[in-house]
């Protein structure tokens, strides 16, 4: 029934040759690329005037334009260092990759942990963010935040496992549709002030003086505009020919894009100065300052909404691939690598989930909350990434390699300086979890490595083993045990095969005391059979204990080395409800007899008939 | 981890020889088996109250006096059946075995489901009640009511897991201080009257004409104060020599303490007229208003508090014992037999804590709530009991059979009246719960018989299949099927164990496509062994469903009922975490497999090292 539910939900299986990737030229790997990066238009400017509109009121939309101006030049830089990325990783250059091939392990592991933090953050703020839009313009939907959220991220889970590919080009419309929402609104706004309208102007008392500090936690915060920028140098070897040429070209035009929006959205709010917090988000106010509640105010806040829901989406085929990436490598667990039914990562796309419901919920579906935690990881790979791109000019050299390592370096560089910036203006804000939760994954994946090296070096086979399998061996050194609780069908059964499989058999039973033990022994004598019958005594009711005490006693004869195979009769029978009839002690039995060298466990079933068919039947009488 | 945690709270394991039964004399044979019965005095009239009160006002406590004296005329007629129950089952006649004995099995497996109904309300009632008393006199614990309801159930369950014993002459002294509390109470109560002392009366205006309808729901309730009066006649062999007679002497006192206590306190409660219900429970507020809030006062609720809880330990002991007697004739999961690691019946007391705990939330814990449920499965079995007693009397005659025929008789028919009053007064107060729970619990029972008659008719053994162990068989018709991923030690070791127990063998491998396939050859052509290797393609990654399908092929050399090994490698690795790198793929497969006719599963482990000890041994490299 289980299962029933399962394909129903996640539907049939898929064969392997269905994994063919459509590639995309410039006018679809934009909107496909680009949703997570430009939909931050979203929040970042709206973060930043949450830290400065309650220390220095209306003095915060001039400060606006002075933080977006630097957070614009370092777009510029990073577009300018990832295009180097594009050029030099032609199958595709995630900072995992790129700090693993220069700058070695750790770098790579640390970039990799800190892209998985990023991954969930960026479901977490973008649902979040959706969401908000959403309940701005529909306040009765506000109490139902968090519920929504969750529901929204089991919805893309449950796509997400279907299948769904990014790279449907149904998901590059909502890109173009937001796009065209926005510029709209900036056109509209603009031509509306021309036309003589006076926003409102809302009543902010507080004034304290402008302080560096206070602008640096305003920066870091704007910073998660930038998040989702390097998406274009991953994806490389997705577009379509000549695939590099066209990634550079899309890596531009969306700078442009993000500067466009983010530029714009920035100058606009200082002539609509509205106050997001209570009344809503900053783009769905100003929305409805400029178009009332007409068609194009609901159009803005369902593209905003739409854009920030395929962002999260961006992060479900991000994630899964980045992580089986890494555990193909042997850095985080294998099972991350198997495709699922539906030839998605599943295991990492159920992770990926259940981190992100788990931030939801804990942060309140608040944007502002989880913003302390987010741009940390992102700047964090950026730094690497570019410090990789630096470390391979200087090592490589190549053609007119200098200017190239001066950009990658720069780049390097000032994103470093961002990561010190937020980590130490947002550290109470989250950015501590962060933080400290980085050097951890790190440490947990090199263990994991480690245990994956010394399991493959103890499954490594040494020439001289290559020629055992057919070496004959001594007759006696193939031991049998049959564990019996009654003599009946199963156990007769049980020891029937025992004698197949070797000449070397006894029977074991364990007896509560002499009288039962007794009545066992004049049962099994009348199975007329040459298998020896153990019988021990024990006060406890286990079997597992007597069994290995005896096998190591000199009663039995056992050289150290030989196998034993220990065969364990079963009922298999046919309801679940049967199943809570019978005491489960062959599973037990087998977990315990497993942890010990030499023994082979055999389980026996006996396949139970139907309890209607057997009563009816005379044959069983 | 867990299992020391286990240690830690049941303790350790002990042997089967700690199971001897300490006997009782009279001394303490009464308290022990009293506690039930004797505390229902501490809500039987309080909830007789509760239904006359608001509707005929003060004149409530005359109507008690004459419904009190109905329910003590019950417990004469209930002591003079048991005893005669005592006489004939000196091994135990609970209603369960007297049912099954003289009226066949339906009938005793309905007293089986009506006294499990029983215990575990027992359980919800007593410990309600108790928290009751201390609520009253404490009103701050008020609001955690339910909470300290919880938490007392989950103490009796570790309690009694760890295996407190009923029999511990420790849990005799509550009972008499109880009584000695009541009887104190009652003479101090009657002292303080003559003396001049004039209760306040309650305003209590509701005037409604008595009806026999509210005579017979207040009736109802009162009918809970006989609960646990059928103890005594199970608990037969645990009596000193001569066991009989110290039951009946044990039962006639039994009987006087709770006519006088009973009795007592509902003519107590005519003269200080307290209401029941906001101000706390009934005893607590005579006990106040006689003592006031002295040390008598805490006294008295103290002891009531206590009783109530040895009360509900009393279902401790009974239920689990109960059902392992039910469960060894196979009415119910035979797990229910099975003695925990401290000798009490683990299963039995979890289920009963859990059932309980169930209730005492639903109902929040208040015994006005449960009271319609309870009472009605103790008369069943008492009419269940009785009605067997008769039957056997009529069937097996004897000496004098006739008078004693009529006792029982009388004993039955007046229980039947109760449990129909009962069913249709209480019957929209929960009663029907337990109505239809009863049938579905029988019906239950019987199937699970069905299911466990089913299977030993399919264990059992013709005598043809006695000499068929030693039968010399065709030496290829053990098939033995080595699955394997890749070329290592694991299968290596695998496929020499398997040639060990047939010369029959195959490899068998599943690649997704003929390059990986190709590859697998091409190593395990370096192995040097005749054991041919199978491969077979599947585009989804899964190895039963080829197996399975190679196996039914004309390709694969096997006669129908041949048996088939399946030889699984696994690797045992050494800790928890190590555990989640590894998929389970084998847990999988050996379940799946385990489903057909056939096919032994071996499960053949290899036990991997410590990875630091891997890693810098050179050993491995």
């Amino acid at each position: 029934m289980i299962r029933r539910l399962k394909r129903f939900i996640i539907g049939r299986p898929l064969k392997n040759e269905a994994l063919a990737d459509e590639k995309y030229g410039v006018l679809w790997g934009l909107p496909i690329l680009a949703s997570d990066a430009i939909s931050s238009v979203a929040y970042a400017g709206q973060e930043i005037l949450f830290i400065l509109i309650p220390a220095i009121g209306l003095l915060a939309y001039n400060q606006l334009l002075g933080i977006a101006a630097a957070i614009i030049g370092l777009l510029i830089l990073l577009t300018l260092s990832y295009s180097q990325t594009i050029e030099n990783y032609p199958n595709g250059g995630g900072a995992y990759i790129v700090a693993k091939d220069n700058l070695g392990v750790l770098a790579g592991v640390s970039a990799g942990a800190a892209l998985s933090v990023d991954y969930v953050l960026t479901v977490a703020v973008s649902v979040s963010s959706g969401v908000e839009q959403i309940t701005s313009a529909f306040a009765p939907l506000r109490p139902y935040t968090v519920l929504i959220c969750v529901v929204l991220i089991l919805l893309l889970m449950v796509g997400n496992l279907r299948g769904i590919r990014e790279s449907s080009k149904i998901f590059g419309i909502p890109t173009y549709a937001f796009m065209f929402a926005i510029i709209s609104m900036l056109i509209a706004g603009f031509i509306k002030l021309k036309s003589g309208y006076v926003p409102p102007t809302s009543d902010i008392k507080t004034l304290e003086p402008i302080t560096l500090v206070l602008l640096l936690n305003a920066f870091s915060n704007g910073c998660t505009a930038l998040t989702g920028v390097e998406a274009v140098s991953n994806a490389v070897p997705n577009f379509k020919e000549p695939p590099t040429k066209n990634a550079r070209k899309v890596l531009i035009i969306l700078a442009i894009i993000v500067f466009t929006l983010f530029g714009g959205t920035s100058i606009l709010a200082k002539f609509y100065p509205v106050v997001p917090g209570e009344h809503g988000a900053m783009l769905v106010q100003m929305a409805e300052l400029i178009f009332d509640r007409g068609p194009m105010f609901y159009f803005v806040t369902a593209t905003t909404f739409t854009i920030l829901i395929m962002a999260a989406n961006t992060a479900f085929s991000g994630f899964p691939l980045l992580i089986s990436v890494v555990a193909k490598d042997g850095y985080s667990p294998r099972q991350l690598t198997m495709r699922g039914d539906r030839l998605s990562y599943s295991n990492g796309i159920i992770v990926l989930s259940a981190l992100s419901i788990l931030l939801v919920v804990l942060f309140k579906a608040k944007v502002t909350n989880l913003i302390g935690l987010y741009a940390i990881g992102v700047f964090i790979s950026f730094t690497l990434s570019q410090s990789g791109m630096f470390m391979r000019w200087v090592k490589n050299k190549g053609d007119n390699w200098i200017p190239k390592a001066i950009v990658n370096g720069f780049g390097a560089f000032v994103t470093a300086i961002a990561v010190v910036i937020i980590a130490i203006t947002k550290f109470h804000q989250g950015a501590f979890i962060v933080v400290f939760l980085i050097p951890i994954l790190v440490y947990a994946m090199l263990k994991v490595k480690k245990h994956y090296v010394a399991v493959s070096k103890q499954l490594r086979l040494k020439p001289e083993e290559m020629a055992e399998i057919d070496v004959e061996r001594d007759i006696y050194s193939n031991h049998v045990i049959v564990p019996i609780e009654s003599i009946n069908k199963s156990s007769v059964r049980a020891l029937r095969y025992a004698k197949t499989i070797s000449d070397n058999v006894i029977a074991f039973n364990v007896s509560i005391d002499e009288e039962s033990g007794d009545k066992i022994r004049e049962k099994y004598d009348m199975l007329n059979t040459d298998i020896p019958l153990i019988i021990k005594y024990s006060p406890f009711r286990k079997v597992v204990d007597p069994l290995l005490k005896f096998i190591e006693s000199a009663e039995y004869d056992y050289k150290k080395g030989d196998m034993i195979t220990v065969i364990l009769p079963q009922f298999a029978v046919r309801s679940w409800w049967h199943r809570l009839l019978h005491n489960h002690t062959r599973v037990f039995i087998e977990k315990e007899l497993l942890k010990h060298k030499h023994i082979v466990v055999s389980v026996m079933p006996l396949q139970l008939k139907d309890d209607k068919f057997v009563l009816k039947s005379g044959k069983y009488d």
